[in-house]
């Protein structure tokens, strides 16, 4: 096995996130990390990028000059695929750079802070035949792609109702936001809990249900004082085949951890999946009693199957195997480009670009409507409608 | 001690709701079943009153010869309480004609499909000095109690939001609305799921909160074809001291059993409760780990501890000590009306005839704001604006 | 409906075990308290009794002027049945005193201290033809008598092992034995935690699996110093079908509340059920997903659906329902016998003497076993080898 | 960073064991796969080992091939550390000799099948002065760390009782044991569920309660009809500072998944784990409510922080990080000695020889109590009594 060189850019040490996209991408030994730009300190970024085990020619102080050095790499030797994790509005310059000069991307989410660099995007991945991947990272969670998987099957029959919730309570102290960048627009964009959680629910239940979301009427509200975007918000949802969407999300919801879950109510069934313990699926047939799904058990999907690194029940996988079933979908994609080949049908459920459009979109419309005091508003980008 | 005599207005044989009152008011021995009208069938009622221990001449065949008869009767020598478990169209008249009579009222919910009878009752019951209690029955759990004790005396700090759930699949299956009463406009009036399930949810948090829900904006959907009233919900309030409220009510959450969930969110800390479990209550203090107080532990409040039978964590209690404690609250407070003394503090917590009317006027109102497609609307009934 | 008179001897004002006959008895109706002797204190036994709403000449001083006061009754108007709550050393005087006379028992568990003395207690209720039934109470809950019914109708084949537990947290803190007599033999008997709470496990392992147990060894732990008595027990034994039992129990297991568990594992499947969520049982048929069953569902067993007084689900029951289980059960095979016909089949299976006999052997046994350093012994009474 | 070179010996394609250390191995980029012999089948070996990354000539068709091919290599350029995943049998004999090469050894459990064999690695690890870990894994996950740490400091006082549990159901159906050497006494040694199981238990106890155990005394069930070995087991235990043991142990547990638990109960306080639901501890301080305490959270202790990759509450970790920290510390340990300098306090619960060596005794006292039908019997191997 050859492995695919990787660079990653932002994400630096003490970066949660960045620690996460390292071992995501290592987990399954498909991809090496081979460049980086990742710090706004280019010293700071080098130094860590090299205990990361980049080489140091390759441990670059920032993305143009990783951009630059990549390319003038011979073509066979340069990074396959970027990961950008550097703050929302660096994005799209970033990733249309990356994408214009032939090299993979994987984004963080949201893609963009506008919706028309997130078209813009959608564009040029299209032109260049470039992947730009969103990091919608629990859609790779296997029990996701199990309630997809289900819902594709028609064991739910009609899904008549998608009820969703990503509720935290890391800013419910005040203290907590400092420098304090999340609540200000400047920084910010038009949107906080919303844009910043909201949307990982409204792509789940998307990815789930398999319908787009296509208008919707929002309620922000700001609970801290002094805050000037929302903190708790409430959104009603139609998708695109009919389904009754909910959601709910807030960042001061005092006893929760992270708090992400979705139910999926069908004519047939319905499902319940908390990411916090994600290795258990609740399935209800319709009159019949609630089952506990195993992740790893026999009989489930392809595609949760795929998705599973323990192929036994009662051994927990967690968050970061949600980050490298993104890389493993990634990989697939890109070998079978090379080889000509269609990728493994199981593979093929990772959050694309079109994806990062609806997201933006969706944060966008959310907030028309609360400032239209809860008209509806469509939620759909320009271009999709 | 001597039982106080009551009587039972409906709830006939195979009802669910008149068992449930039955062994409620049966529980702490305080009431004895004295007269009864428990059946739109009058012979059929009589017979079923009769084996519920009611003296044949005091087993009516409908409440207007159980009021005649009553009053017929030398006055110490009446009931002093009765339940109304008749349709909801006819609670109104049913009500006013006991109050008129001097005879205290336990109505179920909703007390009255329209806002101007329950403006009505509010009227009558303050100008006759006698109960209107409305049966939010939920609000008699001791954890309840233990939630509104908490907030009222500070453990939250100021309440942020308050997220309420009452989700059901009872009316998953179309085939079990039978003889489909329930989505029919001209017998369940102006709400299906929002009116049947929604106001217990709505009253449990401003009974929590000890707030008033002022305005809101709601979204019903009919998610089974050919339902001319809504079978889930989703709606966004505020209360009257600034709380943030959130409302999903569903009849097609296929996994749910009964549903009723809520959870409080303040500056201090956060509760969560769900009635299907109803001895354990999720404390988690700002910045630190969520407890599980358990019912029967020491330490709890007044009011938590007088709703309890088992002085023990984990003997469990449920729903029909739900009953039981309205029922014993009321009985306090009747005693102590006839004795001249306030009733014990922690004894007054039922709901009142304004809890009512606060109900109907906010199921009239989330009818309104979706039919606005979404506009806030004024939530409280006109007299208390 | 005649309501049968019914008599409590102890379980005076404060005490947890009185107070949950009483509420018990009341709950369905059937029997209404016409007599007792609640407490060692005459005086305050009467006062109490009275405030139950017993007649004055019926709130007597002592279970001796009590039996001589029904005994001088007519025969039609006396106590059909006695509930004893009295300290476990005087059970079987009294209970022998009042079957002998004619009148029918319940006995609060152990039924006896001495095995002889629970032998003669079989051979006196065989004699008189009267009841003496034992308050195994958790046997009265719904979701016991369903995992009964589905041992009992073949749903798991085989049964391989039952593991129980019963462990709880009120001794752990020393200073809440006090007055300490729970760990005195000359007060507690042989035994602490196996006596007290054990019993119930072994007797719930064998109403479900439909076994007697045979054999045993037992390990008994002291773990607060000081103690005289075991407050800590593991017991391993052999049912008479073959299944294999395990049996923990503790008086010091912080973070449990009263932890009463049962798992019953066989050919075909598997059930888990536990005392403090009720309402619940979980049921895995062999290599197939977890079931949640819910009490009230349709669909269950006779037994259980009897034992329901909510047929709803998410309507949660608890403790003070298995207490009326049992004395509805009671009431029927009082009534069945008076009118010559046999009880309700889904009646018949409250605690029986023989069941009362089989637990204090049990208890000697693990006494035994544990004093000769875990060998086996047979646990069963001499009368039923 | 310089990665350390590693060698897998055993664990194959396919292997479920083999899969989890290579990635357990790789997740940090501490270890390479350098070296390998990883099938009984030399082909199949060498072409899944060039797949996972290693080099040709590193591609083993034995284990004595691979050690004679890394000790031909230069000093600095051979293997640091290889893992043992191959039939329990073999252990010995291959651990043996790579530590008598120098070579450190990270061996899976048992260590050994025979006691006198686990001796002799002692000894020979200790006169090597090479690490000869053993895979006790659950010990590697961040709350299992958290309970060692909590009752290391104090916080539970003296523990009396640990209570452990670990039972399956993955030999329920007897046709899962194909082709049947679990039960075979002369491939699986002594004991089938006690030596694959519940010498997980019985090591997590001794390193949650930092205590030996001393003596047992135990009861082996055959629940499925042809089985030579145990497929269920109680075990009573006493430790090293007096806490008094409990374990049971089941492969027919119809309903649980791995079904790996643990309670531990002081004087103070006690603690709640459940290897299923990992990123969560029930922790109740004696007269107080239970806390869950997430993985992830501020203030935990240094050991599980250090062993936690995602320092978020609410973002799960799971089975394979336990391996991953388990390596972890082995390169701590492995770098620390060629810098002569201690390793990391946090890095130092790494199971070991000593462990191993336990852990085979006890299994052996287990099956020696169970056939002296339930006698106490030391647990302690000759060289550590």
């Amino acid at each position: 096995m050859s492995m695919l060189e990787w660079g990653l850019i932002g994400g630096g040490e003490g970066s949660i996130i960045g620690g996460a996209h390292v071992v995501g991408a290592r987990m399954d030994g498909q991809f090496t990390l081979a460049a980086g730009a990742v710090d706004i300190d280019p010293e700071r970024g080098r130094d860590y990028a090299c205990r990361l085990g980049v080489a140091a020619d390759r441990a670059y102080g920032d993305w143009r000059s990783m951009l630059a050095g990549e390319l003038a790499r011979p073509e066979g030797d340069r990074v396959s695929l970027v990961t950008i994790a550097t703050p929302n509005s660096t994005h799209y310059e970033i990733a249309s750079a990356f994408l214009e000069a032939g090299i993979h991307v994987l984004c963080e989410k949201p893609m963009t802070t506008m919706v028309e660099d997130a078209e813009a995007l959608v564009e040029i991945a299209a032109r260049t035949g470039r992947i730009c991947a969103v990091n919608y990272v629990y859609s790779g969670y296997p029990m996701a792609r199990e309630m997809r998987a289900m819902v594709a099957r028609g064991d739910l029959g009609r899904v008549r109702v998608v009820n969703t919730e990503f509720a935290h309570s890391f800013l419910a102290d005040p203290s907590n936001d400092f420098p304090g960048w999340r609540f200000d627009p400047a920084q910010a964009g038009v949107s906080a809990i919303v844009g910043d959680c909201g949307v990982h629910a409204l792509h789940l239940a998307s990815f789930v249900v398999g319908q787009e979301v296509e208008r919707l009427t929002a309620d922000f509200a700001r609970c801290v004082e002094g805050r000037e975007l929302e903190d708790d918000a409430l959104v009603a949802f139609r998708m695109s085949g009919g389904t009754v969407g909910r959601l709910w999300t807030s960042a001061v919801a005092v006893g929760h951890s992270h708090g992400l879950r979705i139910q999926v109510f069908g004519e047939r069934g319905g499902l319940a999946w908390d990411q916090e313990q994600p290795n258990q699926l609740y399935w209800t047939p319709l009159g019949e009693s609630t089952r506990r799904l195993e992740r790893g058990a026999e009989g489930l999907s392809p595609e949760s199957t795929r998705a599973s690194r323990m192929m036994l029940i009662g051994h927990p996988e967690g968050f970061l195997e949600g980050f490298a079933n993104i890389y493993a979908d990634l990989a697939e994609e890109i070998v079978a480009r090379r080889e000509g080949r269609p990728p493994a049908p199981a593979a093929t459920w990772w959050p694309t670009t079109e994806d990062g459009l609806r997201s933006v979109a969706a944060v966008h419309a959310a907030v028309e409507s609360n400032r239209r005091e809860g008209a509806w508003v469509d939620a759909r980008p320009p271009s999709l409608r």
